[in-house]
């Protein structure tokens, strides 16, 4: 996608084995472009979040692999890299599943072709992702399209949380894909950004994101949602999901199940868009069986931002030593989600329908 | 209530005739208290927030009259000081509850008499609001003993959303009375406090009220409070309202509404703490007639907080030039009440269940 006119992925390889990453830290205020050399600067961009959302941080440590390879591709150095990078976000579903994937990839690979196949691997994995979310928006569109056809509009208005963008994955992002094919097919989309506290990634990201492909949008807090869909201001809730359970439960960042109660309450369509990968088989009831990681009160107490100097610092807005509670993700049920947006197709929150688009993704159907 | 050990009523009287006031715009960071003199005191005190909450606007104004009639006791500054106050808040109801309980009394008043008697009368004012958040805590402690009565436990957690404490009042607060009243007979009472976005009414002021006075609690963004409840570690919502309709539809601050919806789907009491005067016989659709005020969409992009020289500063969370869109209350239908919490006692959030206080207040029953 674009940024200053000229497009960028959120991740990207130069002269085949340099690696390049936003740093996403000093985002929307600073566009700082890093290189990630050594198996430090990879474990550090992934725990001190440079990069996030569930496909980049997956991508990246594809990567992470592909580089220490590079320089040593023994066994040892194998296992290594394994466990420093299992080590940054203990509860992160795709470093799990990319760790999994590149290990058993390179364990069985000869170790003298280790250091060549790596980077195929890798850049494999980055080609999925953005394939992949291209699929979302095309499938995704639909959704657009169809009520733009049944209100008789060409305006559209879509609420999202959180940021489910390209920043998070490679391209497209999952959640803003439909919205920008609806763009590229003349439809008139206007995005309502929920700030989402803790972390402002919607204030941050998203509305960046947004300015930068001329995508018109108001950033709002995350209390405004509400009053905007009882009054008719939003057609339709677009959000990610760091994992879905098989009967359509959606995690996701916390406060996403507040908007879905009330584009339920108001009659309001609520789609969830995930690359198939996050659908969690081993869930049933997403609510009881999916751990809720809480984070480090401080993101409560402190906001960052930017002074009226140009300097980006961190603001404490409440009586010093204020005991806060940050729990990071809630569960949507799948009673509030109207459906799935997946690489394959769009399908009801429901363990038959979502069934099908494993067997489509295994190659069954 | 107290501040640092000491009593405290958010406006106060001394030496007869001398009006302080808690500056809020400063807090938690600074304690400051200014002496309101002059009309252009009181109208900046109103109109810039450095008072807030619909009973301490009221209470406010009626010193803007008394402070302005011992100066001056004619109609023509009675008529000045009306249009004045009236410009500030446009939206206070009950700021305009104040100014014509006011001039309808003093335009009776033989213009020597003034002077004398309107302190008297902005002082019965100021007991009133006293009385009646007291009254409001008795009763609405009967649903918090209650509920620990059925838990059979000591422990009760209770979420509230923006300030409806005694900072929004003269003392004891309208949401809080409850809880205050509540640690006093011994329940063992925890709070989460919403931050409330945009203005942190919640991180700034609930907090430091709670803190001074010994309650324990834990603030939490707003996005949090539906997954809190999901997982049973919420007994009891209760917050304030700046407007309800004769039906039982709720006007607060923004947000309030999603919490509302996040009770009602977990099963969790949602109360509303209000004087009845804060009720509108006019209204019978809340969402329908009450004008919703959109705020400088400002208080959206920027936070105050306390930097590390410890500088009350505000810092930009969006890239520059973001637009936002920024409602400051929503409704909450009343079929999501489980009931108001007024002086004469509680009703449900329904016409004749609401007449009944009426009849009661006007000494009808």
């Amino acid at each position: 996608m674009k940024v200053n006119g000229k497009n960028y992925t959120s991740i990207w390889v130069e002269d085949n084995n340099k690696v390049f990453i936003i740093d996403q830290r000093w985002l929307p205020h600073e566009f700082k472009i890093v290189e990630l050399k050594t198996i430090n600067d990879f474990s550090n961009a992934i725990k001190d979040m440079w990069v996030r959302g569930a496909p980049l941080i997956g991508v990246t440590t594809a990567f992470a692999f592909a580089k220490t390879m590079q320089l040593d591709s023994s066994n040892d150095m194998l296992n290594q890299t394994k466990s420093i990078l299992l080590s940054t976000r203990p509860t992160a579903v795709n470093l799990h599943w990319a760790v999994k994937k590149m290990f058993n990839f390179l364990i069985k690979t000869p170790i003298d072709h280790r250091a060549h196949e790596v980077f195929k691997k890798a850049n494999q994995i980055l080609s999925d992702d953005i394939y992949s979310n291209r699929k979302i928006g095309e499938h995704g569109f639909k959704i657009i399209e169809d009520i733009a056809n049944t209100k008789k509009t060409n305006s559209i208005n879509i609420l999202t949380h959180c940021n489910a963008g390209w920043l998070a994955t490679v391209d497209w992002g999952t959640a803003t894909s439909p919205i920008y094919f609806a763009k590229e097919k003349g439809i008139d989309v206007h995005v309502y950004v929920d700030e989402t506290r803790p972390r402002n990634q919607g204030a941050q990201l998203t509305t960046w994101e947004l300015f930068h492909n001329d995508i018109s949008h108001n950033l709002i807090v995350d209390n405004a949602g509400g009053h905007l869909m009882q009054h008719k201001e939003i057609d339709l809730v677009i959000v990610g999901s760091d994992r879905t359970s098989s009967t359509g439960d959606v995690c996701n960042k916390i406060g996403t199940y507040l908007k879905a109660l009330a584009a339920f309450d108001n009659n309001i369509p609520f789609y969830v868009a995930l690359p198939s990968s996050t659908i969690d088989w081993n869930i049933t009831d997403g609510i009881k069986e999916i751990p809720i990681e809480e984070r480090d009160p401080k993101e409560v107490n402190f906001v960052q931002g930017k002074d009226k100097n140009n300097n980006i610092i961190s603001v404490d807005i409440a009586p010093r030593g204020t005991k806060s509670r940050n729990p990071a993700f809630d569960v949507t049920p799948s009673r509030l989600v109207s459906g799935l947006i997946t690489e394959h197709g769009i399908c009801d929150a429901n363990y038959n329908s979502i069934k099908k688009i494993k067997n489509f993704s295994e190659g069954n159907l």
